[in-house]
């Protein structure tokens, strides 16, 4: 059923045709079959169990769940570790859009095991664009899932603040050496390959540097089979994502090989936090999809109510039963029209297209922020359509509840999306990536014979925030966000209205509410911080 | 702090001064602290324990989570576990707004463990209305924590449908025998008290008769010592709540008293549903302002960001997270203000005022919906502003968040709340609870110099609704509910601005938003089930 829903909406996608490289209507249902197939029958199934049996530190590994090996193993034979890379880098040239349309059905199934997929992949991916030596010897064992990797990042002291990162590179002989402590690295450490490969900022300029005096590192977990000074300190005890072993790494004078070049440590990291904020986006979608799923079938089953010398009727058919499975469904397509615009979009601008990269940066806050929330929301209220049976652990719609929480904290906060669409898409680049993608979807609307009134309302507001004082604009960013997600989602679900007929009604019916969510936005703005 | 913050909402409530009782804020103070030290001191430890321990099934008992025990004697001795009882039945008399607005502290520290305080105080009330020879024995016992008591309705075919209600009554001598399965039993069974009672409802008539073959029944678990056909079948494992056990129920053939007459079980138990209902709004706003010191706190001491050359500045000086605590902040102190506004009107309909009765009515499902929702948002704000913290088992907010997900299902959903304001407050009553609050709010609006045009609007929608075909109406019941909640919300903001001044600036927060959110709710109505 997902599987149906996701090819309609990829096909309504306007840039999936140019983004499609030859794979036709029957190659992408061949794809996605697949994929949907080993969602239910290896992934769906592992995520239950990893939630009740979590990972442990033992003898100072990391110990997956039971079946999370054969999960691996099954995806690398597959090819879905890192699909989308060229064959030969061991990809399979899938393309962009399709990757994540299929990553949609593998993360829903089982989002916290896929963030060791998603980060090996964004790896390859930036290995590729930023360093062609080291990619050549460990795309291909990323690809094959002979390896995995990480991105390090954070640490005690400096969370989303990457300025303040005290992690040191020492350059010695040809090569360096890596001493700090990284934390909130999800899969950190496990057994799932012999050797991990950390992504790492660490500094080589001054503290008084900030950000310009980071670089980025390789550091591998073992070099020729011996230990490599990395050792996990400690995992966390999280709300969910029990699968996904969130590590405390400790790294004491490990050998590192640096990623680009010296003091462009944040740049060279570019491609890899852009593939992973879009996996956010697909993560969210991927769990909603599931949790309409979930819901509509629960409630075309669940029979209650009605007169008492009668059969109970299915709980679809009470109306306020029927709002809440609608409210959870467009809830799905809309995150779904969402991540794989961005997909497109992404794809454009790696084909070349300045102004599509441009856009993308627009459409990943987006998709990033309200990925996680439309799954926050669909997952709720998937338990909420379940009633009392939702809120156990017999169904898994509280798993998935807990699970997407995360999604609006990792990988940059919703309060640091909002700054950098405002102060940076907007204010410092001038809003050059915005006015180009609400070019692009009025000339879409206008091909509907539609107008854009949102879109234009969004662009009116543009105007007035850029001609704000930037001191007065970190208040607003969060309702400036909300304001373009309330235009965005009009244009998405006009699309889905106009394009895909599964999710015309889910369509219509957003946008019956579109105006009262901008003008709620716009109250938000107007409010500022009170 | 939070007990400043509640005596200050309380003082404002406009209801407050006619339920007192003579208690002056001296006493109002005393009872607050005290409240708060065995919130602070005993609750809160416990609920963290509560949380990771859980609860189990030891040779068909369950056994409560360590330190739960000592924790009701706590209560108990300190006369916390029915408070508001005349002191002829074991209560100390203490005013129901003011127990409610104790009860916030005690719920705010450990809302699982209160499930079994709040049932054992509603059933005592119940009794003393319904059954006064039943009262004398058993209130002054539960008040006492000597044995304690549970609300059984639901069953595994039954749940918000009473009217498929299967277990049988049947007489037998001078009493009742009864038979069949209860679920979602909070309190079912425990270890606090040798003697568990359960207001049961029970089939005495024929399946045909719907809700009118009901009768209510007081099941003790055991009779001079001696087990009464009760076993407990299951507890429930669930995604929070994890100190309060939710049990499966068996009752085979046990001993059974009637409470009042036959055949009129459901409105027996009305004053044990209110009493349930307003203590699920006070565990909302008790977690909500919980939420809302923590995220405070924490925001005022974590440092994070500002320039790489300077001391981090405390993220509360960031001004999206200064943003964020407001969102929370508010949420709490509408919650407890909504629910001090319940507990005053339910205290002026106790003392015999129809007009508060009705509009009790229609206060309820309000604080019982938005108690929830607003608890869910404020504990989810407070997750968000700790970040990947607040995502670790390290800081309770997460537990909060999934122990108040329950709040919007038990003692009935949002759907039936929604259904029960609109076809039976507004529709089947005539609004005559609906007309009498709104005259109450609007004079009240009206001597602080100030119009009420969201009240005016409300009621217009109100008029218009009522003459709507009926059948129309169970689509836009959720609508209703949300137009009254923005409409009320905004009522209660501008008491706070107007007379609460530790809340004033959040209540100003939140009007800036009001009619948004009203014609957010008009816009949902409109759409109807699309």
């Amino acid at each position: 059923m997902s599987a149906d829903l996701v090819a309609a909406i990829l096909a309504g996608t306007p840039g999936w045709g140019a983004a499609s490289g030859g794979f036709d209507e029957a190659d992408v249902r061949q794809v996605l079959d697949e994929a949907g197939r080993l969602a239910d029958e290896v992934l769906a199934p592992l995520a239950a169990v990893a939630d009740r049996e979590g990972c442990r530190l033992v003898d100072g590994r990391v110990r997956l769940p039971e079946g999370s090996g054969d999960a691996w193993r099954a995806l690398a034979e597959g090819g879905w570790i890192a699909p989308d890379l060229p064959e030969e880098l061991g990809g399979i040239g899938l393309p962009l859009p399709l990757t994540v349309a299929a990553g949609l059905l593998l993360e829903g199934a089982a989002m916290p095991f896929l963030m060791g997929v998603g980060a090996t992949r964004a790896a390859a991916h930036m290995l590729a664009a930023e360093a062609p030596d080291l990619a050549a010897d460990w795309a291909p064992a990323l690809a094959a899932g002979e390896r995995a990797a990480t991105i390090c990042i954070s640490e005690p002291d400096a969370g989303s603040d990457v300025g303040r990162i005290r992690t040191r590179a020492v350059s010695e002989g040809n090569g360096w050496r890596v001493t700090g402590t990284k934390c909130w690295i999800s899969f950190g450490d496990h057994d799932l390959t012999p050797v991990i490969g950390h992504m790492m900022l660490a500094r080589t300029g001054p503290a008084e540097a900030g950000t310009r005096g980071l670089s980025l590192f390789l550091v591998p977990s073992a070099v020729d089979g011996a230990p490599n000074g990395v050792t996990v300190e400690r995992i966390e005890e999280k709300m969910g994502l029990h699968g996904s072993p969130t590590c405390v790494l400790r790294f004491e004078g490990a050998a590192a090989t640096l990623i680009g070049e010296e003091g462009r440590g944040l740049p060279a990291l570019f491609t890899m936090i852009e593939l992973m904020r879009l996996q956010t986006g697909t993560q969210g979608a991927g769990v909603a999809l599931r949790a309409a799923a979930l819901a509509r079938r629960y409630a075309a089953e669940r029979r209650q109510g009605g007169r008492p010398d009668a059969a109970p009727p299915p709980i679809t058919e009470h109306p306020d039963v029927a709002r809440q499975c609608a409210e959870i469904g467009v809830r799905a397509v809309l995150a779904t029209a969402l991540t794989l615009e961005a997909a497109a979009t992404l794809a454009a601008a790696r084909a070349g297209d300045a102004a599509a990269q441009a856009e993308a940066s627009v459409l990943l806050p987006l998709a990033k922020t309200f990925g996680g929330e439309l799954a926050s929301e669909a997952a709720s209220g998937a338990v909420q359509v379940l009633g009392g049976a939702g809120y156990t652990r017999e169904w898994p719609a509280e798993r998935w509840l807990r699970d997407v929480r995360i999604l609006t904290i990792y990988e940059g906060t919703t309060g640091m999306q909002a700054q950098d669409l405002l102060l940076r898409r907007l204010v410092r680049e001038e809003g050059r990536g915005i006015a180009s993608l609400l070019g692009r979807l009025r000339a879409e609307a206008a091909g509907w014979g539609s107008g854009s009134p949102l879109l234009d309302r969004l662009d009116a507001l543009s105007d007035d925030l850029r001609a704000r004082p930037p001191a007065a604009l970190a208040a607003v960013a969060d309702g400036y966000l909300r304001a373009f997600w309330a235009a965005l989602s009009d244009h998405l679900a006009a699309r889905l209205a106009a394009t895909c007929p599964p999710a015309a009604a889910a369509g219509r019916w957003w946008r019956a509410t579109s105006a009262a969510r901008f003008d709620l936005a716009l109250a938000e703005i107007a409010r500022g911080v009170g």
